[in-house]
């Protein structure tokens, strides 16, 4: 057997192997969604039930320097209820928090951490409900979030875009990965002007989109989150159910801050296409709802549609552009 | 603020700290058992749901020179099972695996690892319904497993305990801690014996009684699984809820193999006691139930018994004995 280099497989390519591998049992009609989508979900009587887990591991995901011990709570709930948001009109109840620390970590920091998660918990009317330490080399953070589906609306997941649908999104993106762009280039020691704190506020402090969720879900046929940048969430709702789509590139909202900071609008583009952590939703809508959802959540723009292409092609200006991805690999 | 060391504070003291300072809110009344218990369980309609969450790192839980990929799988989920049996005719349904990986693994270590994940979720006829991968510096394994309860039956947390009532365990003590001492004494590429390998094959290869305990479940007034040692646990049981004990030492049962290993009686019972990963269970049950259930289960032996001194005793031969906590802090 060979050997092969884990950094060579990004983290779709392992769900993949695992979907493939040790795909849940088709015959289980109790299940709702499944491995791959943004969190699993099955019914229990009339509930939905949604759970979902991420890990964040120090110098992977957070860098202690970058960042503090309440931002970094904050941050491991947030992730998590923005992965439940992702399933649409569900209420995040129970936290889990499996903690790995190494031997020497400050009390002051420990403390600092638990503000974050219980703080953010509080925010989302959500209870800790267990979890465990463990001894580690490194902090380890290991989130789990039971959700409960509200009412009696569906779970919306990754594949029921429909040829037509205008694909929307919360609001803007590249923040957060200007943020990051920023820690990246000149360290914590630089001078950063006010524009420049607020991007990596915006790296530091995600926000789940949970009441956008709850409030437009039962209008949408396919929603997820943007943890990875807006061109991967594109493939995951469109050319992952072999359809395809058509994205207006001048239509992709950008702040005005990122503006400021990043004056190209080349760079502003990469951030908002390749950039991770933004965290806003993205989810498919049939034209005829399309001006009600943004009465409901007016911070809404439409980037683009859904076709039966099978190819996600970008616009700018009405000519196509030819775009290579950039992002990220977590391994 | 003082740095404090957390080798210092064992996973119970910081069970205690996240306990008192993030308690569930006590008027969530469709919490059934919350954190301290074995697993979190709260009612969804009908159901109860419970929930375990439990982190294995590389080490500290497992080393990879001790035992093989396919058998760190099969723990990984056996030892969340147990968790799961510890709360009573609990089925367990859905398992989630997050895995950390060094950016060089073996896929060969990894396509193993899964295997014994597979092979496991089969036994229990659980399906492996999500995860995710990150890079880690090493191999961390956080299962979070998702039961049901079976039937009408209540879930049996760890304070229910009757004064008089009779303490049981489901099987022996001591090979798993008689297994880890032998590899700590003579390490891998030492020459053992049948026996030898036998303990520490228990050391590798725990099995959580999840039949046991859907069997007998609702004669049960409390229960837990001993994963840190049958001392720790009986203390779970009675002086956490104000009650007392005494434990008949000369009942505790022993392995023939483990009296084979270890001649001294004394080691035999420090093994038993102090000997942490037997994962069997320990439980209270009104005299009146103590024959019927030993149909049930014959393995079951009685130990002692509940009483109100708010002390757990220890006698061997009729006389109390002076025990001194020996066994292993997590951090």
């Amino acid at each position: 057997m060979k050997n092969i280099d884990i950094s060579s497989i990004s983290e779709f390519g392992l769900i993949d192997i695992i979907k493939n591998r040790f795909a849940v049992s088709k015959d289980n009609k109790n299940i709702v969604a499944g491995i791959g989508d943004d969190s699993f979900c099955f019914k229990s009587g009339k509930n939905n039930i949604c759970i979902t887990k991420d890990m964040l591991v120090e110098d992977v995901h957070f860098k202690k320097d970058w960042t503090n011990p309440q931002e970094i709570g904050r941050k491991s709930i947030e992730v998590n209820v923005s992965d439940i948001a992702a399933m649409g009109n569900v209420k995040p109840e129970y936290a889990f928090i499996g903690l790995g620390l190494p031997p020497k970590t400050p009390e002051i920091f420990i403390k600092n951490l638990y503000k974050g998660f219980k703080k953010t918990c509080d925010k989302y009317k959500m209870a800790i409900a267990g979890g465990n330490t463990v001894k580690a080399d490194k902090v380890i953070i290991s989130v789990t979030i039971v959700g409960i589906g509200r009412g009696r609306g569906k779970v919306i997941k990754r594949n029921g875009a429909g040829i037509g649908d205008l694909i929307g999104v919360t609001n803007t993106f590249g923040n957060a990965g200007a943020g990051l762009a920023l820690l990246y280039k000149y360290g914590t020691k630089h001078k950063y002007n006010k524009y420049e704190h607020f991007l990596i506020s915006k790296q530091n402090n995600p926000k789940a989109r949970l009441k956008e969720a709850q409030k437009i879900s039962k209008h949408l046929t396919s929603l997820t989150d943007v943890s990875d940048g807006l061109y991967i969430s594109v493939d995951l709702l469109a050319k992952d159910f072999g359809k395809g789509a058509e994205i207006y590139m001048d239509k992709i909202p950008v702040s005005s801050i990122l503006k400021k900071v990043f004056r190209e609008n080349k760079k502003q583009l990469d951030l908002a296409l390749f950039g991770a952590e933004d965290y806003e939703l993205i989810f498919t809508v049939p034209p005829s709802r399309a001006k009600f959802l943004k009465k409901l959540v007016p911070h809404i723009s439409y980037i683009g549609k859904i076709d039966s292409s099978k190819k996600v092609k970008y616009f700018y200006d009405g000519k196509e552009q030819k775009i290579k991805y950039l992002g990220y690999k977590h391994f």
